[in-house]
């Protein structure tokens, strides 16, 4: 009755040994335990947080419901393991382009242990976290029926300068999407998508809201998943924006200081949405290209 | 003509060779051009930014003025020197209390010198720029004619918790200021000097509202200054509250990124600010303190 998820665009998967997550028929999501500190973690933040009653509705909503933990037989039908149970997030979505976005330009805690910190900024050096406050961490792009979807190599689009990263988030609302970086995004859903009060932006503002003002958590590591059915857009209905957050095995507690290093990760990937919704003239016109985009290049004459 | 600044509460001074700043008797601050790559840094800084017309009247003026270099006789009359030629920011002040806040939890560029990293990492992780998103660099609070200024050690005031930064930023605008720390802060002069459609918040929201969207620079190990005199509150005027940026020798190109990190790092401070204004219960009666206190501590009952 288990099986793999068909949309994990990032995290661990069942390989090699190591335990994946699996879903159910019913809209439940399993995530293995990670036997360390990490799968302990986890479940405390899930239990603290889903009956913390100074977290209100409308920012409860952008976190998976939780169901306890269960054991159940694992991915590799090996025995029974400690799981997660969770809700399915692309549960009853057809073709949902996915982008998992990994927040903050320091992905470790002040009080993480050593080794851990040093492995983080490693990688945080090495990815776009440390100069963009974010990263790509995965995504996939539903193309058509007939190509599926573009779900390209996590590890390059970890890495991409901020240029590429603006292409991506483009190509991920454009209906001319290809396999390729060459084409020019149509960014023709983006303000479907990514506008309007229902949209994928607005959310990500009240989720700003909230992190201006919360001192409980702090959230590291843990990451901001955008889904929408591009087959629904493409028929002129609502793509069934949504946002959503996950991978808590790094939270800790604010003790009475706002998440700031959370909160200026998300402040950036806003900007970088904000501009493909405000400056449509970047993908008008091929040929104006170059031209429109020095004629909005701030750092060209902002050069210290 | 030119002598020691009285009231400077940060950065370097003239001590044991080192050259320290000047200012004349017009209001201009006369700042010693460090020999290496900072100088220079801070020389374009200003340069770039002084003619930048991207830059809107209301934010520029939270920008020391800049009239250029001249080569002036060192503070330590050995020789005439380069000096960048600022604006006095206490010229013209009587008994301003001033505060010094260092913003960002991270003090350098990821494009810096290794070295300097290193060095800048130690210090970020042994003050409070780490957990807190910014430090306090140095203050003077003016207590009375009698007894002048309270100017606290620099290095006690770098590294202080969460909880005592909140208390200096109340003792910062109380009539009950004492060089100890274990009067309890009336916050006589909060609402006059942090709050208001003039006061302090009120510009640090502006300042805000332009790093969510700048992308042209990124200022790290920059300071905003908090000002204001509290004899004048205490008659009743206005305390003449302002905020003023300083220190650019660390600015870098934004390249199309905003500065997540100074913007992280000023929210926090806003949070402090904003609860200081919001729970005047905190400090209204001795007694009910503590009570008070727990009813607000989001991170007792946020246990992760």
């Amino acid at each position: 009755m288990l099986k793999d998820p068909d949309h994990q665009v990032a995290g661990h998967k069942a390989l090699g040994g190591k335990l994946g997550p699996l879903v159910d028929d019913s809209g439940r999501f399993y995530k293995p335990l990670q036997g360390d500190e990490r799968g302990k973690k986890e479940v405390a933040f899930y239990t603290s947080f889903s009956s913390n009653i100074k977290v209100p509705d409308h920012i409860s909503r952008f976190f998976p419901k939780f169901y306890g933990t269960q054991l159940v037989e694992a991915s590799d039908g090996s025995s029974m393991q400690p799981h997660l149970v969770l809700q399915d997030l692309t549960f009853n979505r057809v073709n949902p382009s996915v982008m998992d976005i990994k927040i903050g330009s320091r992905t470790w805690a002040p009080e993480a242990p050593a080794d851990y910190k040093q492995k983080c900024m490693k990688k945080d050096r090495e990815s776009s976290s440390l100069p963009l406050g974010f990263r790509l961490s995965g995504l996939q792009i539903f193309e058509s029926g007939e190509t599926g979807f573009w779900k390209p190599d996590k590890k390059w689009v970890q890495s991409l300068p901020a240029d590429e990263v603006r292409l991506l988030l483009k190509k991920f609302v454009s209906s001319n999407t290809s396999k390729a970086m060459d084409s020019k995004p149509d960014c023709a859903f983006a303000s479907i998508v990514y506008g309007g009060s229902t949209g994928i932006l607005s959310q990500i503002l009240e989720l700003k809201a909230w992190f201006e003002d919360q001192t409980i958590y702090h959230f590291y590591s843990c990451s901001v998943l955008l889904m929408f059915e591009k087959e629904l857009a493409s028929h002129g209905k609502s793509p069934r924006s949504e946002i959503k957050l996950i991978d808590f095995a790094h939270v800790y507690e604010g003790r009475g200081v706002i998440d700031h290093n959370f909160l200026g990760g998300l402040c950036s990937l806003i900007k970088f949405i904000s501009e493909i919704l405000t400056t449509p003239e970047d993908y008008a016109t091929d040929g104006l290209l170059e031209d429109i985009q020095s004629n909005h290049n701030y750092s060209a004459n902002g050069s210290v």
